[in-house]
């Protein structure tokens, strides 16, 4: 199998997700910039991968700080952590990653600067264990709610690729599969970066987990014919009501399961989710460049000169979510109260 | 301006749509081989089109008949129109050209063969010029349905390029414009073949007309903000009770459009009713193959050997639709009455 990220001696090494599926390639990142710049260039992606990113990055950063005295080690290494969590404005992993990175610091503040480095290492090391036995968790959780034989759509890549292992709502298939349901999976190839047809078709496929590859606008005419009996997404950032921001077009299959009577789970960690907003209305929604939608691999798709819009998330509201998924148990409505209690567990 | 499909003495010439909009070719064919084969390459697509591509691919093939009497003639002339009709199966428009021509034929079938083979080249002229005429009246009476600065989402090309000129769901638009109704386009990019990037943008731009580029997958998001004011698309056949099949993505824009309140109007030539249907459910799905979804001009975006799905086509139930518009007036529910009436008229 594959590692999406890994702490190694000489920095942070992680798959090249942008040349997935056709060349398999590791890279070395060395420094705190060069982390940010892979997750804002998206060599990984995926709200816990770069959760995990993030920390391993602010511990390299850390790591590499030669100071004078405590006062500009402590000045350095808030400016790595705002530039670390600034690399991408959506997922709140990254927030919440650089908020435990401070805390570590925080705590430790009175010990030398070379066991404070040790510490912030140790904790982004543990983050990425962690972030697998909760996916785990989090599979098990939600493969009771898949039924045997049926086939389950998801949209863009909350897999193994997206995290630091196992996967979110690839995770609860991983589960359901691992426990015997026999689950037939729909990707949709999720544009415009393609996750779906390019992450979750390659993951799924080298985990021999029946997977069929779908364009995004096909969904709903195979929800008309009965051939779809749930949906399972990730989620980049839910609000402390249940409303969930994922991969743009995530909405648009929500509606569509409303539509179908087709129950639409969101698998996410309980790192996911941001209590500090009241509703989706508040999730910042990142917009990237034009090319995205233009071209692919260098070829021009559409007319030079062209407008286009490409946000890359939406929100779906918690109306239309059947259940959320974490690795604390299984939330359904109301979610505001529903989701206070998870973090009292 | 360009022109989509034209009858010159060498055989039928068509521009390239395959190959825009980064090249502006124009290819010519001289036999109804040939001609049969463009429409099923996609050279040439859009169901008022392939209808006048069919129909000049029958004259042609009719012209070079050279018969040793009318019996073989006539045998000649079956087969060519047999070819010609099962070169594509979702739109109605082939068969139905394919029925005006072998009237045409029957009508003069004691006329000399090379009488015949000169009025059946004069009805599939005919058919072109009339096609652009209707696509002018039913976009003069969708034009009314638009609001003053609406923007107006549509999906695939039912454009210019789609029919003998002016173009059906775009003919709308352009009618709009042209009375001063300052219209701004969303074109769904529309996966797999990318009509949308490649046609819709390129001719809208061609025209001046403001258009924004959108992946297929970005439909509901800007719905629930508030940035679509109405749908409109053309159509490949249309059932007698008013179930539309169009290309494949047409029905989930259909019932995203109820979830938001937006009209969602089908805009398309009498043509293109098949009275012989009683609802959707008859019309046949084509599957295409899967390298439209494996693959962008050559380049590999999926793991080799997965499996996917390609319907090229999907069935919005007349329920979803809020009016039919055609050349002999808008339609609305019920819609089995009022198309009935239609052909009245």
């Amino acid at each position: 199998m594959f590692k999406t990220i890994e702490w190694i001696d000489k920095g942070v090494r992680m798959i090249d997700q942008r040349v997935l599926p056709t060349r398999e390639v590791y890279k070395t990142f060395k420094g705190y910039k060069e982390v940010a710049g892979a997750i804002k260039d998206m060599v990984i992606r995926g709200a816990p991968a770069i959760g995990v990113a993030g920390a391993m990055g602010i511990a390299l950063g850390a790591s590499k700080i030669d100071p004078k005295d405590f006062k500009s080690f402590n000045r350095e290494f808030r400016k790595i952590v705002k530039h670390v969590a600034g690399a991408r404005p959506t997922a709140v992993n990254l927030a919440w990653a650089a908020r435990r990175m401070e805390a570590v610091f925080e705590k430790n503040r009175d010990l030398p600067t070379e066991e404070i480095k040790a510490l912030l290492i140790a904790e982004a090391r543990k983050m990425h264990d962690e972030d697998v036995l909760i996916n785990k968790k989090l599979g098990t959780n939600g493969a009771r709610l898949l039924k045997k034989n049926s086939t389950v759509l998801t949209h863009c890549n909350a897999g193994a690729l997206a995290t630091a292992g196992y996967g979110t709502a690839l995770g609860v298939i991983r589960a359901a599969v691992e426990k015997g349901k026999n689950i037939h999976v729909l990707a949709d190839e999720t544009r415009p970066f393609l996750q779906g047809a390019r992450l979750t078709a390659w993951e799924l496929k080298k985990d021999n987990i029946d997977v069929t590859l779908i364009a995004d606008n096909m969904a709903g005419h195979l929800m008309k014919e009965g051939l779809v009996d749930a949906v399972v997404v990730g989620a980049d950032r839910i609000a402390s009501n249940g409303d969930a921001a994922n991969k743009i077009g995530t909405y648009t299959v929500a509606v569509l399961a409303k539509e179908h009577k087709i129950p639409f789970y969101v698998a996410a960690p309980t790192s996911t989710i941001d209590m500090e907003i009241k509703t989706g209305a508040e999730i910042p929604i990142e917009e990237r460049g034009a090319r995205e939608i233009t071209h692919i691999s260098g070829v021009r798709l559409a007319p030079t000169g062209i407008k286009i819009k490409n946000p890359v998330f939406d929100v779906t509201p918690a109306k239309y979510i059947t259940a959320i998924i974490t690795e604390k148990g299984v939330v359904k409505k109301p979610y505001r109260a529903g989701i206070k209690a998870l973090f009292k567990k």
